[in-house]
C-alpha cells in the first residue's frame, strides 16, 4: 500500500487486478445468491460494521480489507443486478458501461465543453445523434441532447427548457401551470419544483382505466387553468409509467400542446428505449411528436445506474435555456460538435457518453434490438401464462403496454381496504423470501382509495425466460400456500 | 468480440486487461508528450477521423480498433491529467476514483435510497460526516451534505435550498434578489437562472483590490433592493475564485445575511478543500459560519472529473428542499443513514461516494493534506521568484490567496487596451506552444475595462516542483523572445 496519491504502473495494475477480480466474483456470485438482500435492521447491523473511521493513514490491511468491507457492504442492499431482480425499473448493468467509467476516469478529460475535448464530445454526440433518429427526431433538423446523470435531471432539464421557452425569462412563475398524469414519476413533479414552479400549480390529470392519462381531462384542466387566470405552460406524458407501463395517448397531448402553444415533454426514463424494437416503436407511436423526450440509458440500455438522457426536437432551446458564457471558458470552433455544457446544467462532469458509445462498438445496436423485443416478449409470456384457464385466480391488470405485469390477489367480498392491502404484501414478501426473484409494489386507484400492486418488470439484460418461469412458480406456490394457510 | 450483452468471465477479464494496458499507457505516456493538446482545426478533424457509424454488429476488428480511435480521439484534447496541466482548475484524477468509478458500475447497487443500500450509503455518509468536520460544520448537529456530479448542481441544489428556506414554496420569485461577486463562477448565476430567480435579480457585487466581494458594496446592495421592493435572500460568496483564487471576506458576509435573514452560500468548489491543511484554513476563516458550502471533489480532492459536494449546516433544510415521497419509492428504517436522493436534485445515481471513500482508504487522509499543503507553496514559490529583482518585468496580482497566480505583461505607456490585451493573449500562446506547461486566462478589472491576464493553477496532484520550474522557464524564455523579437 502507497501514502503517495501516483502509484506507480505496478501499483496500479495490482490494484486493478484485485478488484477486478472481486468484481468479476459479485458477478459471476450472483445467480448463486438470493434475489433479497440483507435489509431491515439486520441491514443497518452491517451498515454499523463496514463503517470505519476516516484515518490520516492508509486502511491497515490494504485492499483485501478494504474489499472485505465492500463486500459485507453490498450484502446490505437491493440486488439490483441479479437476474431475477424484477422490482423497480432494473437495468441490470452491462459490463461495457464499468470499462466505459474505468477508462473515462483514467482519462479524465474535460467534456463539458466541444472546445477542449472535440472528437470526444463527436463520438458522445454521435450516440445522441443515434438515438435521437431512433426516436424519430431529426439531427439534420436541428434536434439535439444531452446525458445526465439520470432520468431526474434530465425532466428537470426539460421543465427548465419548456419554462425558457414558453413563458421567458423573468416571468410570473406563480401563474405557470404544468400537467401530469396521476401515474407519474415524481421525479417529473420534482423536477417542477425545483424550476420554481408552485407545487399548487402542478396539475396530477385523471387517467382511463389503462392508466394512460385522458386527453379530454387534460384539455378541460388546461383550459379551465386558462380561465383562471394561469399560464399553462407544460404537458409531461410518461411513455411507460414506473407503476404498470402505461403509455399516455402521445398524438393527443401533442396536438392539444400545439393547440395551447405549450411544452411537449416526454417522460420515457423507462420507455422510449423500446423505440429501438419494432413492437416497442408501435406502442410508443407518437413520440416523435414531443418537443422534448427523457430516456434513462441506465433502464433500456441496459447501462450502470449514472446516465440519464434528454432528448429535444430543437437543440437550439436547450441551449438558450442552458448556454452562459464567461471569459474563462474556452471559446469554441466552427462546425465543433455540441458542448454538453451548453444543454443541460452542469459544466464539469465525467466523460458518461463514453458508456453507451462503447457499449454499441462492442456489442452493436442489434443487441440492443434485441434484448428489447425478447423484454417486451417475457412480459407478455408472464401475463398469458397469469391469464391461464388454471393459473391461481388473481386481479390483473390488461395486457402489458411494455415490460411490466402489474396483479394483486381479488379482493374478498365486503373485504375492507386495508386488510386487502396487506394481505396483498405479505404475499410480495413470500414471493421475495422465496429469493428467486424480487418484486416491488406500487399503489393503483380503486374505488375506494388505492391497492398494492405487485409488479413484475422484464428489464435487466440478465432477465431471461427462466427467471419468468421462476416468477411464475413463486406465484403458484405462494399462493397455493397462503390458501392452505 | 461478442454480440451478447452478457459476457462471461474470460471475455470481460480480457477486455478489462485490454483497456487497463491502454489507461496504464496513457497515464504513463503523460511526462512524455506535450501538455497542449492537438486542438483547432486539426481538432475538429480528428473528430470527423474517429467518427463511425453506429451500426447494428459489433464494430470490427473489436477492442483493438476501438482504443485506437480513442487514442486518437484523446490526442485532440486539453491534457487536463497532465502534470504541467496548470489550466482552469485542474484536479488530474486519481487512480483510486477510477478503480471506484469501475467497481461502483459492476456492482451496479442503487444508492439514491439508505432503504436500498443501506451500508453502502453509510460509507458515503462516512465521507460526508468528515468534509462536514473539516470545514467545522458538525454532522452531530445535523449538519449534512450531498455528492453531486460537480460544482454546478451543487451550488444549483444550494440556491434551491436558499430560495425555500428563505423565501418558502411558491414564492413570487420575480422579487427574489441574489448576490454573489463580480469575480464569482458563471455556475452560481446559472444556478440561480435554472432555480427561477430572474437574471437581472443577480447583482454583481464590486470586488476589492484582492478581488475579493466588497462587504460594503454588498450591504449598500442588499438594502438598495429591500427599499426597492425586492426580497434579498441569497448571497453566494466565492472561497477561491476561478480566476486568482480570491476567498471573499467569508466572516463578513456571514454576519451580513445573519443580519439580513439571508442565507448564505459558499462557493468553495475550487477552494474549499484546502480547509484540510493548516494554512488553507487560515484563509478559509470564516467558512464554517456559511449555511452551506459547494467542494468539489474532482478538484482539491484530485478525483477524477464527475464529483461534487454541497454541505449545510442544516442537512434538514436541504432535505425540506428535495424530499418527495412517492409509493412506490422503497420507505425508510429508523437508525439508517440520509438518503442521497432526499438531499439533492437525483434519484438514480451512480455510488458516486465510493470514489473519496476507496481513495481516503488506500491513501488515507493525510496524504490529502500533504498535497494540498505543497499546492499551496508551489503558488507561493512561483510567485516569490516572478517577484525576483531578476524576474521578467511583469504586473502581478498581489501573493496568491490560494494555489492561483495570476500576471500579465505589463502595459506599454498610452497602449490601447486592444493591444495590450492581444499582446498578452500571444504570450500565452508561446507559453503554451512550448509543451511543457499550460496556462489559461481570465479578464480581470482595470481602469479603462478588462485586461487579459494568465493565470498559473497549481492543483494536480501530478504537479510539483519541476514543473513550477518549467513554467518559470517558459516564462522568461518567452518574455526573452518576446524582448528580441
Amino acid at each position: 500500500m502507497t501514502s503517495d496519491l501516483d502509484p506507480d504502473r505496478r501499483e496500479r495494475e495490482e490494484l486493478l487486478r484485485a478488484i477486478g477480480g472481486f468484481a468479476q466474483d459479485q458477478i459471476d456470485g450472483l445467480t448463486a445468491r438470493p434475489a433479497k438482500g440483507t435489509m431491515g435492521q439486520e441491514g443497518l447491523r452491517i451498515a454499523e460494521e463496514v463503517s470505519v473511521p476516516i484515518a490520516e493513514d492508509p486502511l491497515e490491511g490494504g485492499i483485501e480489507r478494504i474489499l472485505g468491507l465492500l463486500e459485507r457492504a453490498v450484502q446490505a442492499s437491493f440486488v439490483t443486478p441479479h437476474p431475477g431482480y424484477l422490482a423497480y425499473v432494473p437495468g441490470g448493468g452491462i459490463h461495457a458501461g464499468a470499462l466505459a467509467d474505468y477508462l473515462g476516469a483514467c482519462l479524465n478529460r474535460f467534456t463539458g465543453l466541444a472546445a477542449e475535448a472535440p472528437a470526444l464530445c463527436r463520438l458522445e454526440a454521435d450516440v445522441i445523434d443515434w438515438l435521437l433518429a431512433e426516436l424519430g427526431l431529426d439531427p439534420d433538423a436541428g434536434a439535439g441532447g444531452v446525458f445526465t446523470s439520470g432520468g431526474s435531471l434530465a425532466n428537470f432539464a426539460a421543465v427548465v427548457t419548456a419554462r425558457e421557452s414558453v413563458l421567458g425569462e423573468g416571468a410570473d412563475l406563480r401563474r405557470a401551470a404544468a400537467y401530469v398524469s396521476a401515474q407519474a414519476h415524481h421525479s417529473a413533479i420534482k423536477a417542477c419544483r425545483l424550476a420554481g414552479i408552485p407545487e399548487r400549480n402542478v396539475r396530477a390529470v385523471a387517467v382511463d382505466a389503462e392508466l394512460r392519462m385522458d386527453p379530454g381531462a387534460l384539455a378541460a384542466a388546461i383550459e379551465a387553468d386558462a380561465r383562471g387566470g394561469l399560464a399553462p405552460f407544460l404537458a409531461i406524458s410518461t411513455a411507460g409509467t414506473t407503476g404498470t407501463g402505461a403509455i399516455d395517448p402521445l398524438t393527443a397531448i401533442a396536438a392539444l400542446c400545439r393547440h395551447h402553444g405549450m411544452w411537449h415533454h416526454v417522460d420515457g426514463a423507462y420507455g422510449a428505449a423500446f423505440a429501438l424494437c419494432p413492437e416497442g416503436r408501435r406502442a410508443l407511436e407518437g413520440i416523435q411528436l414531443a418537443d422534448s423526450i427523457t430516456a434513462d440509458p441506465h433502464k433500456g440500455l441496459f447501462l450502470p445506474l449514472g446516465i440519464g438522457c434528454l432528448l429535444a426536437r430543437d437543440g437550439e432551446a436547450l441551449r438558450r435555456a442552458h448556454q452562459l458564457d464567461a471569459d474563462y471558458l474556452a471559446s469554441g470552433e466552427e462546425g465543433e460538435p455540441p458542448s454538453p455544457a451548453h444543454l443541460g446544467p452542469e459544466l464539469s462532469r465525467p466523460f458518461r457518453g463514453l458508456r453507451p458509445w462503447l457499449a454499441l462498438m462492442l456489442h452493436g445496436a442489434g443487441a440492443f434490438r434485441e434484448a428489447l423485443g425478447e423484454k417486451l416478449e417475457l412480459a407478455r409470456h408472464f401475463h398469458r401464462e397469469l391469464c391461464r384457464a388454471d393459473a391461481p385466480e388473481l386481479e390483473l391488470l390488461g395486457p402489458p403496454q411494455l415490460s411490466i405485469v402489474a396483479f394483486r390477489l381479488p379482493r374478498r367480498a365486503e373485504e375492507p381496504l386495508g386488510d386487502w392491502n396487506r394481505r396483498n404484501v405479505r404475499w410480495l414478501e413470500r414471493i421475495n423470501d422465496g429469493g428467486r426473484v424480487f418484486l416491488s409494489k406500487t399503489r393503483l386507484p380503486v374505488a375506494d382509495g388505492a391497492a398494492e400492486t405487485l409488479r413484475m418488470c422484464a428489464l435487466s439484460f440478465r432477465t431471461h425466460r427462466p427467471q419468468i418461469e421462476a416468477c411464475l412458480e413463486e406465484i403458484r406456490r405462494s399462493v397455493r400456500e397462503e390458501g392452505e394457510g
